[in-house]
């Protein structure tokens, strides 16, 4: 894509009450824009990164057999009276407003009781289980507090999944599934280094814990103990004897964190609240297990940013990135570089952002594409030629020389 | 993908509020499902076809360089209130809401607002003109009374198109390109020969004439008068005199339809209210001129099953289909059966729905085939062997016997 055709720009500054520097640099850098605290808009490159984002996520839910559906953002209070969770005393951050014939309805902040009685449509025996449903849905959120940039909307995408099971057995095998294929994802997305396993309470869900991913930054909310290279604990439930048990305690290596995903044990809370029964092969009614599985889009987007961008900008990981390299032309007044920045345009046109712009001086650029954030930077200048064109990784700074066969062929095969 | 492993099933019944054709044939095949008046879940392969129609929706957008972004739900009710469209008065079918720090704010019926604020941080000269932004994002519609199924839903998924000029030359090639890029969506989606640009008012946007993409169907709310194989005009403008000269009289055949899209000329209405401005060559300053184009995809989905389906169900058009064939194997118990239709299945994994059910009767199978709507029906049963299986246009019900291997190089080529 040319630069000189994308609507957006960077800027110098963020907002002024924009204090996160995940959204700072991705405002500044012309990937979200700020419509109110905590509610975000996604500008052409941003909504590349969150697609990628997608794509990755989807693959691995879709390799452990997740069926992908798609759930409204208006709820049916009854089935939310029906499981206690209409109740703002009970949920205290809802949106609520009502439909013109006078009903009242909300905006969903999770999924649980409109996907367990839709598919109570559908179960009736254990041959219909288990299974597992996802979706990418807009969650809304009425914090009083909008903070973090990206981290803690009062809007935001989130893949939830959740799983369907006649027995126990089914059930933990549908949660390993899923925390494997968690690993995998955040892997995948770069930060599979620094991403723990957590031990962490099941909250208001169950008495069985829970498992999040944690991902080291100093932007984090959360504080962790970990064990190993892949292993941590939430500091909530250090006293838990199973936790305990397993070898967790305060003597272990303190991190703040931030929660890129969680894994749950829902148990039969919303089946038997919302009639989701099944009969086993001897005729007796029983509840389905259930388990939840939510990874927030947006908020591991701003986590990439927090996690690896340095002092000069963002650094995108090469799975994620919106285009995998930035071509610089430095000179586009010059005729021969004009031209063979072009040439490698026109071969690479889908892979990198084309930073074409005519009135822009060569700093201007290099500051850009640094902020910005593309793995690679191709850069063009006036020392330039087919044989010897500089090559630059943003993330190590290293540069290389490369002719421009070389270049098409390496960026073609990514 | 195997039907055994789908978590939804067919239904012999739609609810009995639904009367809507469309509704009551998605719900029946599991395409959608109901969960308040106006407010649809998409199923799995419901999530294929919406998914499908976007992806053709997004290529011609792109091919007439339209840049893809997200705006929020949530509005900021100082921009409406810029535009005078925040008063109830004004606009009868907001859904309003607060933010917990006591905030009003309103979920998004349209987008105009706050992206021509948000693009007025980023144009300042004439060169930063013309482009056109677009989203895929859900509408939310307070109407008092939900109806006609997916056609005019509470909550819904709509593409829509701003385009941003600097002249009225820029804005007309603009809207130009947005009418032949709409007419090829039609095509593809299989609505072309019954689709028609239809002179329309501008309503409450602007003097000039919009146009309307208005389907024939008999459960269409709009009349049009039809003049040739492509032009129509809506029964509101017949009067206009700019309408008559263009042929348009009541004598013109009268036909019911369903407004499957339409773009407008929003002049300098938005830019003016929220200062979209830029300087011109000259150096004066001028409003930024805008034109909107809409697709309603759960509608167009709707239409898609009003117009083109019989008295056994869906008839999906290729282009759309959540999978290409529909494979049947009639005798599951027998082994040879089972093993060619197996076969078949290996090869075809991604582009067949597999009714593998070893309950289901051969009956049964046929149809849910012809309610599910799949282009074809691969029959394997007890006569079939690799040289001889029967293929069934869902369409036409014309019946062709092909060999193992034609039918999948024929499938694979799709």
């Amino acid at each position: 894509m040319k630069q000189s055709h994308l609507f957006t720009k960077t800027r110098k500054d963020a907002p002024k009450d924009e204090v996160a520097k995940n959204a700072q640099l991705l405002i500044r850098a012309g990937y979200v824009h700020k419509e109110m605290a905590g509610v975000y808009s996604f500008l052409p490159l941003g909504l590349k990164v969150i697609e990628n984002i997608k794509t990755i996520v989807r693959e691995e839910m879709n390799k452990i057999g997740g069926q992908e559906l798609s759930l409204p953002a208006l709820q049916d209070k009854n089935l939310w009276e029906k499981t206690g969770r209409w109740d703002d005393k009970v949920v205290d951050n809802w949106f609520k407003t009502k439909i013109a014939n006078g009903t009242e309805t909300g905006l969903g902040l999770s999924h649980e009781e409109p996907l367990t009685n839709l598919v109570a449509g559908y179960v009736s025996s254990y041959k219909d289980l288990p299974f597992s449903a996802y979706q990418f849905q807009t969650k809304f959120r009425n914090e009083m507090r909008a903070k973090s940039g990206l981290m803690r909307g009062r809007e935001f995408l989130m893949k939830d999944m959740y799983s369907f099971s006649a027995t126990e057995e089914q059930h933990l095998e549908a949660f390993k599934k899923a925390r494997e294929a968690y690993v995998t994802v955040f892997k995948r997305v770069g930060l599979g280094e620094i991403t723990y396993v957590t031990q962490a309470s099941g909250g208001v869900f169950s008495n069985e814990l829970s498992e999040e991913f944690q991902t080291i930054s100093d932007a984090g909310e959360d504080v962790i103990y970990v064990k190993d290279d892949m292993t941590a604990a939430n500091d909530e439930v250090l006293a838990d004897e199973r936790v305990v048990g397993m070898g967790f305690s305060k003597n272990l290596s303190e991190k703040k964190s931030i929660e890129v995903g969680n894994i749950f044990h829902l148990g039969t809370k919303y089946s038997d609240a919302l009639g989701l029964k099944f009969k086993t092969d001897t005729a007796e009614e029983k509840s389905v297990i259930m388990g939840c599985y939510g990874i927030g889009i947006g908020r591991l987007m701003g986590t990439i940013v927090e996690a690896l961008s340095d002092e000069n900008g963002i650094i995108w990981p090469e799975s994620v990135a919106p285009f995998k390299a930035h071509l610089l032309c430095l000179a586009p007044d010059d005729e021969n570089v004009k031209m063979l920045a072009d040439d490698i345009y026109r071969e690479l046109e889908g892979n990198v952002l084309y930073d074409d712009r005519e009135h822009a001086r060569g700093g201007e650029k290099f500051a850009d594409a640094d902020l910005m954030g593309m793995p690679y930077q191709i850069i063009v200048g006036k020392k330039s030629h087919q044989d010897a064109i500089e090559v630059k990784h943003r993330k190590t700074g290293k540069v290389e020389t490369k002719s421009m066969s070389e270049i098409i062929e390496w960026l073609q095969s990514k």
